[in-house]
């Protein structure tokens, strides 16, 4: 592969298979070569910002011969059989979050990627996030001494449509999945999961019987606790915000404000305008520098792209959340 | 009664006696009469700071004839058969929380509260503090739409001594109990109770099978989620913040700063000095407010005490959590 | 003088009178002894309140004999003959600011002052405030290098009546006085000054021929620049802010909070409640602080009182922003 | 010209032009059509980079025939010069500032630009900076009823070379140029002119006889007062704050953040990393709105381009505030 610039092959164009070929556009270690969707007006318009050669069918990409990596952001019930092929192809990995909705089906995969030569890596944004990526170095470094608590709150700008809600896998693996991970970001060794739902203002949450609004704490090993919030809607834009508690201080990741400008009047005083609404704007470092790190795990170079396992793990505790949630029990979990 | 000054007796001249003491003798509607502790040297201290006569005895205070109303700031195991003898007396209470670490004991002595012609007030100071106060009414006021969750965050600046932890009846019912006060302060109807504990960093608490840090949430009858994090240690200082996140809004009560400066370095800008590190600088002016609000009780005004049900009511809730941290499962609650 | 309190005899009852007579009664090194005001009902409310002996007279106060001090509060045209009466009468002195309007008036006292065995302090409180003064100690500790700029800002939440106005002697004698003495108690030596004002939104300026807008620069021999912002209005509240920018960073005062609260919504995020928009709320500790270190000065220890020249220095330099104002030209000045 | 992008010559490609050269590659409404500079070099990897064809003359490229428009970004005594043979192309000019540091070549242009049937811009790019374009728009709209003051602080990261000093024509020519655009931007009329000079750290400085440290002070016609604070350097990165102060509340521009994150500890909390150091990163967004408004007046829609008359009135303004530093006067200037 030498220096010359990674080929992808990517599936899928939608809102996020857009993010991506931009960022292999952008990357100078990476090429846009091919570029598939079922719904080939898609890559087409795709390949013509970005490059590559559009085509319809994500077989006869991985069929080309002429890649050097897959990153597949092609709908979630698709991402099993098409990392299956990929690695058939010999093909590295990237997978968009999440692997599968259902446990079963990804152990049936399990083996498979723990015996591959080539590596495949899951789409997990956020610890690329500049912020949560710093807070992450500087507790290793010890910074706040222990970590014993972690506080995540993770709510969305506003619920998504009732049939996307349908068959999102509920809140717990459709949008807690990222704030599992990055619990495991800081504290991998999940022991136990307890979940709290209610259904308080999302109409589609109640057609589908899902909640729209949950608290899930995760107990490590060592005993440390991280608290998850989460809500399907924020009135003040997407609330993304983090604190590492330790034993000799406290780290935090603030909203992303949208504006240096501050007002100040009889009524209220240093009022800033909402935060950044969208999440492709508040990531959009993260998904570049994502990109990144998996070049160098393709190189074999020193890297921390999410692995499967990480991928498999978030689930579990997504699986977990959710039976907790509907038993009012806590649910041991065995991440290894 | 009319408008000359309530007189008050004492019982009790540790820490928090004192505080009330002060409080009594600054408010204009209101006189130190009496002061009691079996160690005499403490209630004669007092009474020749703050007035009033001194005794040893709360039997002898109590059957003065003189008072007007009973502030009992003794051990917590004495609070039950005091406040069961100021209703003797025919006194209205305000008795420092908890009413007792167990709820059977509470229980015995509901009944003949309920009855009674004259107020029992539990001394819930954080209710008063202007911060939350102004949370509380604005939530009420509709300033933030309808409240979904409440996320409470209390840690202590250090583990008290390792002999106070054996005797406190536990982390739930002698720390969160102001957290769950506060909780209901915004949501009374709680019906579930889960909890996480981990004995991370005190002696004291592995000693004595108590958690040093814990994680609670409570269900309200509505669906609305709260969330309270603890920790018996803090070393950025007293830490009691609040977030009530609303349909339409989010209201925040800060950590309250010791400082108006800031510097800022080549190495880090904006950095302030810790924050408050005593819980009685922090609340000094809620324990003002909190006799403020027992005067207009006894006197028969409007007023927002906290009553004996609110003290019973966080008690319940203190050893629900208990359960649930100790078996891994929510616990139903019923506060009627 | 021993360690018995210091027997004061205070001099003018009117609004800051009143606040030295509190923090006097509440010292427990010091004691109201005498209070006297024309307006006697003035001193005889005084008196009741927080000690001392009622009188008309100033004259008969000073020559009571039991007194060890004397705090002049009265309107500023009778503070040069009664410091000069208490010089009289053996008497220390602590005298609101300014000494007088008039330099002259100041100069001819002068001799007098410096030739005194007993101390003449100034009321220049916003030394003694705890953000202005950890400020300055930590410039002085060098933690920012060199000091090389200044910047106050200093605002009034609103005009005084035109009839104040017109006897204020202008905004620079009446308000920028307490910066000039702020900008000497950072950098004393002070060589140069330039003014500008303007009168933009204050009839009462407009009718006395004031300003009340204004902007002054100022520089210390060793060339640190000093820039004062003056308004006599603000819809925030109080408005006292300072930076001390070094060669190594920079320490900021922020104005002083009412409340820990914020809000958040779709419209505006963190808005908080106004500033405190009263001088006595701002500077409440400053008054205590600065009676204190007076009483350090009385009983010879060391102390950092505001001395007779520094009273002297800042009314030269707002004759000199007065002149500068007028005339467009930076005015030299020699404080020596 | 219709829809088709607009075809630029760029002349000059120091780091400035770079950056308009990235600008004009990345607008849609733009392309890079030519690219001159002498150092032939560095004109062919511009056009390596971002299109158009390299010479290492401006007067070919002015020849050429096929532009639109011209960017000049070549140093400041070629403007003049350039700016000259554009119109005499007839080619609309968008040119860096300052136009010129001698008032007197600049007012030898300035009959001719008046004439000229092209636009003629001078690039502040300040001005297109969204927080102060923000600030602006709402100062306009009444938001905090009428301007009085306007505060602006601008201190650059670090001195420049000792050898750039030499030729810059001095802090108020060359950086404070800026801050005199700014205020023009709020407050056009302006008609008075106080400023103060120091030298405290800057060699460069000290060797050239300029500044490293001033303040001016501008009075607009209206009365409102500006002060500006400058120094050439900032340990804390680059300082650009900007207060409006209106009658009825007050607009801030704070300084950029590098990170959602703070640390708290013992030792101090909230604390952040310093802020955003270079003048491209601070004001990239700035530069592309910068030239979109440009890409407006050429086509003739409504627009904001900083006009030659802005450009020269900057230089009257910088012109003045020598004299008045120089002279220890305030100077009138008449900006018609």
């Amino acid at each position: 592969m030498n220096d010359s610039p990674i080929r992808f092959g990517l599936i899928g164009t939608g809102r996020i298979g857009q993010v991506h070929a931009r960022s292999i556009a952008e990357n100078p270690r990476t090429a846009l070569s091919r570029v598939a969707d079922p719904f080939v007006e898609g890559a087409r318009s795709v390949a013509a910002r970005f490059g590559g050669t559009p085509t319809d069918s994500a077989d006869e990409l991985l069929a080309a011969g002429d890649l050097d990596a897959v990153l597949i952001a092609s709908p979630t019930p698709t991402h099993v059989p098409l990392i299956s092929a990929a690695l058939d192809a010999g093909l590295p990995v990237l997978c968009e979050k999440p692997i599968d909705l259902d446990l079963a089906a990804v152990d049936a995969l399990r083996g498979r990627v723990a015996a591959s030569p080539v590596p495949v890596a899951i789409g997990f944004n956020r610890r690329f996030d500049p912020a949560f990526a710093d807070v992450r170095a500087r507790v290793r470094a010890g910074e706040i001494g222990e970590l014993e608590q972690l506080t995540i709150t993770s709510r969305d700008p506003a619920a998504p449509p009732a049939d996307y809600v349908g068959v999102s896998g509920g809140i717990f693996r459709d949008m807690t999945i990222h704030d599992f991970d990055m619990a495991r970001f800081f504290l991998p060794d999940i022991v136990e999961v307890q979940a709290s739902g209610s259904t308080l203002f999302d109409e589609g949450a109640r057609q589908h019987g899902d909640f729209d609004t949950a608290v899930v704490v995760l107990r490590s090993r060592s005993g440390a606790l991280v608290t998850i919030v989460n809500s399907r809607h924020s009135a003040v834009g997407y609330d993304q915000r983090m604190e590492a508690f330790g034993s000799r201080g406290v780290l935090n990741v603030a909203n992303a404000p949208t504006s240096l400008v501050s007002v100040s009047t009889a009524a209220a005083v240093e009022a800033r305008p909402p935060y950044q609404d969208f999440f492709l704007d508040r990531y959009r470092e993260a998904y570049a520098a994502e990109l990144e790190a998996f070049v160098s795990t393709v190189r074999g170079e020193p890297s921390e792209s999410p692995t499967f396992e990480d991928g498999r793990a978030a689930l579990v505790l997504a699986e977990a959340a959710q039976r907790s949630a509907e038993t009012g029990r806590s649910v041991p979990v065995d991440l290894d």
